[in-house]
């Protein structure tokens, strides 16, 4: 069945012009100044998008839909996860695979494709975590790599659990590079985390406010200045995520800035949210508390800035949906038990377009690019996601430039009792949201099906 | 006359797939899978682009064509210099139209005007020079921004020539700040230079060897860091022309990353040639003095890192062309009095791809960005040019990404006696480059239209 | 006759012991372990300093004693102001000696010779201020530097009144380098400040509290970098005075780190007080206005771990009184006639004792090299003073690292009719104060003579 | 017995005097303009200084005298090396105690003190290397530090051998913080090195030349900047030992701008030899073959620009000597087995003198301070040694400015049998050297007594 889009302007990240785009068997197969509706198949869906952008579908590259952590799981389902994207415009979302410290790779990869298979609404690929390096973990990793997944993930923060050493360190990045593999990294010194929670825990400092003063800037920025010097070693193409301050951004930018293949990732939380969210009184702090932790508000005038000029490739959202009302006071008189995490999925398009675009700190290409094509470039699904074009995915949003609402726990699709965006106003709405040539999406309703999204299988581009 | 581009793969800074193309009046009206040719009206030429890419036009934001300097003038006329543009892929090139310290604005205008009107094969547009700030030339300068001509450009070097002093230099960025213009600017400190310059000439060092140290990085950097803070009072858009050096990068570098909306400019010669060349025996070394200087080969590294990661927007040229017959000479005896500049505007794209693409330092995406969309977009060309969309002037370059060919002052039709690449080896070519739906070059043969290119009136868009 | 301090712990830069020492005409000549004192010339004084510190006397390289200064004088005089140098602990300073922008620098000289000759109590010296270059100024500037001024000084800002242009700079370090002088300079970018001031009057914004609006650190900045980049041209040597911020610090130490002479010096004033000050409200923020104006209070960190590891060398007052009942008013209605500067000669040793070194900041040594030694060496006055050792002159400060006392205008000696540190409690004292030998001070009360001070000739060392 | 030294020029850190310096028991007991050589106890050994300059005994802070070491034992014993240290105008060094890893500290102690009890003719004193962290560790640890060791030593290299982990560097840096002892350390990530090297070797590259590619400057400018953090947690005090790099340097720059408590030693042998030595032909480059490595020539201006600012505190030698004839061939057929180091113990002071002072890079006061009294004060010896003053310790060095003399294995008293800066000539020399008040070397001749040197205990100082 067909799909036609008439009228809206198409933007992209290095176009924009006004057209009607037709869609048929899932891709894009016309775009033409004026499609005459009578002469497509019966059955074909029409929607009038005048004055109305069109964008490609948005891309999450961070987001955690099944997560086994800390003693819970991550209140979302590729159902409901799925929904809350599309609902806010993200039609692809890249999870996490994450095997056990002891566990074997194709298991974990296992597991992961049982909760997906089926349930999701929307296309989205994983990440591979690398917890551990031996033989077999080697072995596994690379027909995993064959199964279509072309990105590993590794944490230099977590001990214990998904940690990994120094000499693990090394041999992943250097299996990455030899397989074109990029390496997305969680850049926190694990040590220090450790230590400095536990000096602050036998101090009696167990409230959530705490967090923060287990990880400070200079933590990230000696795990970022670290990936970097392993990445450089290997020439492997590495990819910061979660990226918070400015310090961290330095290390970064300069080795940027000497020739080392690295992206940043930061998230729409540390562009809108400062530390004093997670200072609030009693636990309401809790629903704040995530790692790296959100910072001293000097630090968002930098990433924005970052985002502009490119130092920062993506926004996503490191979504972690954990309950206030019984996940979060998990670690009611101990903040290293709090689950880590806020649900921001299906904001994170809407708020990015409204504080960014609307306040004119970012233009409308760059908002594109950051939020959708950059993702599908880094991560290999370009240009199948993450532009509008013949022959791609018909993942399209038709976007509402105007059109002002408000955030709320009340409205939001995502399995979780709060919403860390609680009752912010934004401007900008994403009307209709398409899924592979389908309406998923109209008018703030879910109107897709679930089980329809895929796993997509993407190539090594990271030679 | 219609155009039809058949088969071949688009590729612009953010898509890529395989189309037919169709141009009418001009501009891109169609493109689609299988456009049947004979259901085009009769007359439309047929391309066939089956295996090549399909660029949009290039634009070299940095051209000298008419350029009255140190004594004589610039070699091109508008008629060869679009020419060769054409011939190497580049469709739209920015000239300076630069009034003497004492001329009035709109005599300059007109002067510039004069050359360009009627001779041109492709279309072209002017950064307006600020040389001196006074009411008159305020007045005058928005009637000519009215005219279309969004950028300025000024130099902090040339000391008695062009160059404008701090309050000339505070006042010009306040009022493009007004008026929503972008400063490009040259930056070298012109009082070291002159001074510097003159001690070297009182010590007898006065072979164009020690043009380079007459202007060395810290130069450089000094004034890069100086225009940064100057655009930061008033936060106004700049743009750092012909950035040489890693010195002077990291300056912008840092204004960047703390927020000043500032762009960077490299050339084509700063990533290939070192000062090596400008160190040759004898006289020759003078083909290669312009300035800044060509820099010790370490900065090639940076600076190709540089356009990787986007902290370089843009790769020009700098085309100034004079003869090494008898204009260089004019500086035998006092290397001050060289002609200052390289021809490389034929040859830009051709090196880029060749060195960049080819060579793997470059994925194909941002070369086309580097060489077109952010020359565009920065300067209010975009949509219409930079890119290939429904709507945009249908100025095409059909690339052959595998024929090799060597550069050579014999097949140039740059009007200048030598060539600063002669004898490199280049893969990558033009096969056929359209004007507004016209072919304009195929094959290496000039087959356009003198006169058929315009002036493009932009509109500010730096607010 | 002599004099004897008996059992005291001498503390120099790099000498810590107990010892008496004795001075006979003016010079230490004997340090030894017991002198008898029953064996010196009869009248030698015999002064008791056990369980103190005896301290080399104070240099302060930076003071306005005479200063005809924006339409008034700065209130001290010779005698008021080595008055009160000594009851705080400083044995010598550093004038500046300012021919007007269009006055022969000999006449200047001699202006303020008049006003210092026979009127001092302390041993004092000028900086030469450099504030036009032509061929008059270079003659008589040698010939000033002949009589024993081995320094200058040059104005970055001030715009018409003192300020210099490039061309100048260049040739005042030119000239500087030659006669192995130093160059100070007062580095804030002169258009900046003219304009962003004229900007902020016509806006209305007119009281005390817009100073600092009108130069940001960015302003600072840009000097600090200027300068550093015209040393560097010319290998001079130079010293960034009164350093007030983060910005400005780091590009003089990346210049120190790529081998520039450059020496930093900050004041008192900016490691204790920050902007809010500035911003009191009523006009009592007036007594707060200098330039550079007093920064945020995260820049205080950064100063005091430079001046701990010799990032910075000195720390001086920029002392420049001028009364708050009527000269400060001047500027009522535009803050850019608010007389620049605070009195601080009297309080800088006991605060930067008290809040250095007592508070754990600073080591004794670094205390005593930062207050004096270093003083002594890089203005040329070394070993004559900032140290103790045989031969030289005998400027001693008996100090009490107990005894507390409170800072206020009441007790001051100071000539004006406020003070910064009105209600500062600081713990240590300088008990006894001798000048060549001389007690000069005993218990806060001035036991000196006025007329004996001399003007220090100095030989160039900055080859 | 008494020593009298006549009429030379004292010299310190920051004093410069003529005086006769007086010693008796030791101690300098009288510094005075004339002490009458006949009113002297009998048997007063009186030096004729006239024409000399009198330095304080210079301090080596990094020396491996006794050093069991990849399969061998550095040649020198406390006997030559204190032979050889004397000679060269050091009359105290600091060695290292290194325990095993799976050593009890107390017993490495017992080992070291064995080696050096009665055997030293100069004093000296010992870093404790931490090489492992259990409670155990910790007990002894603090125990040795009552025993008078006022300093750490932590290997962030050496994988294996002497290298801790995280956990083990967060607690030695606690402890010493609590101990109020400082910790120096060996910045070279050890993994990096490890694989990189094993790479290496597995290619086949296994001669002295690759030593340098397996450990590069990011590999050091990593460890700096992971000391720097662990350091920045605990507010501890660190000293990076030998370091090489502009890399390294600008990691440690940034930290102390940020106010970590840290400081920097480079090696004599980085500021005149670059990597081109341990690239010469053959197995010659063996003997040059350290850890870190000799790095580009470019480097040098970099830290001997560093030694003038003050941001490299001190010179010293990292001595290790092992015989180019049989320990060098270890690592004949692998680069990984060649003993690391090299001789310098003798050479330092004089290559200092000569590059530095008489060469204009150094002045004479930076020159005893970074080769003596900053030695002195950071590790607790100050102003024992380090200095001239009374009571102090009467280790003087006697120095001609003007004699010139040749570097040669042939005329050394290091006890291995090559020289790494055979054939240098230099400025200056040390014509009488005494330790604690007795004539140890004089004109190139051991006069001293080997056993009279002693172990220094020193208090903590870093809190």
């Amino acid at each position: 069945m067909g799909l036609l889009v008439k009228g809206g302007e198409v933007v992209t990240a290095s176009a924009r012009y006004t057209a009607d785009v037709y869609a048929e068997n899932e891709t894009i197969t016309r775009i033409d100044k004026n499609i005459d509706a009578s002469q497509l198949p019966p059955g074909t869906e029409v929607i009038d998008a005048s004055g109305k952008y069109v964008f490609p579908g948005f891309i999450d590259p961070h987001t955690h839909i099944y997560l086994p952590f800390m003693g819970t799981y991550a209140k979302d389902s590729y159902t409901s996860g799925s929904k809350a994207a599309i609902l806010g415009g993200t039609t692809t979302f890249i999870d996490f695979c994450i095997p056990g410290k002891s566990e074997q790779p194709l298991a974990a990869f296992e597991t992961w494709n049982k909760q997906s298979e089926g349930s999701s609404a929307c296309d989205y690929t994983y990440h591979l975590a690398v917890t551990r390096y031996d033989e077999e973990v080697e072995a596994q990793t690379r027909e995993i790599v064959g199964k279509g997944v072309g990105s590993f993930k590794i944490f230099l923060a977590y001990k214990g659990a998904f940690g990994i050493d120094d000499g693990e360190l090394y041999n992943t990045l250097k299996l990455a590079k030899q397989l074109g593999v990029i390496t997305t990294a969680h850049c926190e010194n694990e040590t220090l985390v450790t230590e400095m929670s536990q000096r602050l825990f036998d101090e009696g400092k167990v409230e959530p406010e705490w967090h923060y003063h287990s990880r400070p800037p200079l933590v990230e920025a000696e795990g970022t200045n670290h990936l970097m010097t392993f990445a450089e070693v290997h020439d492997a193409h590495v990819y910061v995520v979660h990226l918070s301050c400015e310090e961290a951004l330095a290390n970064a930018r300069r080795a940027k800035h000497r020739g080392v293949n690295a992206w940043v990732e930061t998230l729409i939380q540390f562009l809108l949210l400062d530390m004093t969210y997670a200072e609030r009184d009693g636990f309401e702090a809790a629903k704040f508390v995530m790692s790296p932790p959100l910072r001293d508000k000097r630090n968002q005038d930098v990433l924005w800035a970052g985002v502009k000029h490119g130092l920062i490739s993506t926004v996503a959202t490191d979504h972690a949906p954990f309950d206030y009302g019984d996940q979060k006071p998990m670690g009611k008189d101990d903040f290293r038990k709090i689950p880590n995490g806020i649900p921001a999925l299906e904001e994170r398009v809407k708020l990015l377009y409204s504080e960014g675009v609307a306040k004119g700190r970012l233009d409308l290409h760059r908002f594109v690019d950051s939020a959708s094509t950059q993702a599908a470039k880094i991560f290999g699904l370009f240009p199948r996601k993450g532009t509008i074009q013949l022959g791609a995915d018909a993942d399209l949003v038709i976007w509402d430039p105007k059109r002002q609402t408000t955030i709320s726990q009340k409205q939001q699709t995502m399995n979780v009792d709060y919403s860390a965006f609680e009752g912010w106003k934004v401007t900008g709405y994403p009307e209709v949201v398409t899924v592979r040539g389908a309406v998923a999406a109209r008018d703030g309703k879910f109107v897709g099906t679930v089980g329809r999204g895929r796993f997509l299988q993407r190539e090594p581009t990271h030679f």
